[in-house]
């Protein structure tokens, strides 16, 4: 059998044709531009590739809720042209197969703790800093959604104290994609961070924010693991400072067998940046075994 | 069927008879003195009431990892003579029937989504605000453990930029418990909350660190509804200050139909009081289910 995986990014659309085992077999990467040239670009990528089911992981913010006429939709991105899109609902019924539908993050994640080193954890969170800061939360063994789906992202931070940078998050200013995405970095210290890798002072203030956040994570979600993704950790410099932060801002209150060893505890993805769509391929999968069909007739081309 | 109820709190253990449809049918409190004094008299409430399974839900911090050697124990609290003590173990032996064993918070979390108004939803976070500060998750329609339980009252808040308290949780001063639990406010206005009741300055202060806490766990844990309950939020003009705070700090970024209408989804506790007692009923329910015997042989009196 094979199986569809879209991982729908905001600069490109990855489209892959994977196994059960999670192999990529054939991949196509288109650019993300209007909905009405991208979508038919996708579905000509996948008719008549006989596959059992599509699994589509994609930017947001997505309604997941599947009793919602609005499922399967991206809602209110400000990205020209996306915004109220029925992405996995048009492709569901172009292409006649059942859908896997979850956010960007949580593909990633799915991917890391259905085929990487995270393989059988129940409680793990997948953070990636980026050119925005996201997060996926795997929950008693399950992909959380809730009301909505985690906004990690946009957690309320303390702002250090020799830190005068106001945040660059249009909504909360300094929350933790405010101040510490890979746009905040070039925005404080005027260069893109890769120019600045021999910067001490640099990534202790980035470690400052995302130890923070993961102290405030582990308060709130306990996960068994956190995993680091983006192109902001591949300053691999970054990842002791960070567990440093993270040891510093709990205080010794909580003691787990997980916290006494950080570098075990506090990781990078491993996956080889194919986490995510390898994530679409177990979305794929789940949707087959669940049957899950796309109903309605709207379509957003 | 009768199924045995423990609420094991620091100050008074409340012992309950109740039926599968959470009936209370008899009800027992004593003082929580050392464990030699107060598991025999527990032992004693519910010795010959033919119980089916006994459910705890317990101040901790506890071991809830059923794979590890000191699942059922209160493990590092600060409560003299209650540090390592096998309470589920101990008991279950005793009386010899299936044992359930949880947070307190989590308990009061389960009679609510059980019993309560917040019944059938799959995720929820009810937060206690008194002595202290906790709270209980219900994830994917499962409480929450994960690595080992949510410590949301540990939570590290923002200080209001006019509040020169510096807080008083031992570990990180100006946590969310440092900074609102109900001796905070006793610490940094000289007088018990209660003795506060007209004064808008205290409870907009409160107001903000309990706002800024919920507006992180929507973003974190994308409840479905939070339950507000402890002795602080006996003060009843808090509840609609924190709901414009959460307003305030969100700042519009999210849109789901549950935040539109904040009165429905920030709200007190509905069963007068007893939901913990009728969560440690749910709780022995499950585990009369799961047959869930303890084992091992060590106890702690």
């Amino acid at each position: 059998m094979q199986y569809g995986a879209l991982e729908a990014g905001g600069t490109k659309m990855i489209c892959a044709i994977g196994d059960e085992n999670g192999n990529i077999l054939e991949r196509y990467s288109i650019p993300t531009l209007m909905p009405e040239e991208t979508i038919p670009s996708i579905i000509e990528f996948f008719s008549g590739k006989d596959i059992a089911a599509l699994g589509i992981a994609s930017f947001g913010p997505l309604c997941l809720d599947k009793s919602k006429p609005k499922y399967g939709y991206i809602t209110t991105t400000p990205k020209p042209g996306w915004m109220n899109c029925d992405l996995a609902g048009t492709l569901g019924r172009a292409l006649n197969v059942p859908v896997g539908f979850d956010t960007d993050v949580n593909g990633s994640l799915l991917g890391e703790v259905t085929y990487g080193s995270s393989k059988g954890l129940s409680d793990v969170v997948y953070i990636t800093i980026g050119t925005g800061i996201g997060g996926g939360v795997l929950s008693n063994g399950k992909l959380l959604h809730g009301m909505l789906h985690p906004e990690l992202g946009h957690m309320l931070l303390r702002t250090h104290p020799d830190d005068s940078f106001a945040g660059r998050c249009p909504f909360h200013h300094n929350c933790f994609e405010g101040m510490a995405s890979g746009p905040a970095i070039k925005d404080r210290w005027g260069a893109e961070g890769k120019e600045l890798s021999n910067r001490e002072d640099v990534w202790k203030l980035e470690a400052y924010y995302i130890g923070q956040a993961i102290a405030n994570i582990i308060l709130t979600l306990s996960p068994q693991r956190i995993i680091l993704g983006g192109g902001v950790m591949h300053q691999l410099q970054l990842m002791d400072m960070i567990r440093n932060e993270v040891k510093m801002q709990l205080c010794g209150y909580l003691k787990t067998d997980e916290l006494a060893d950080l570098s075990a505890y506090i990781v990078t993805a491993s996956l080889n940046d194919d986490q995510g769509i390898m994530g679409c391929i177990k979305l794929a999968l789940m949707a087959a075994e669940e049957n899950d069909q796309i109903i309605g007739v709207k379509t957003c081309i």
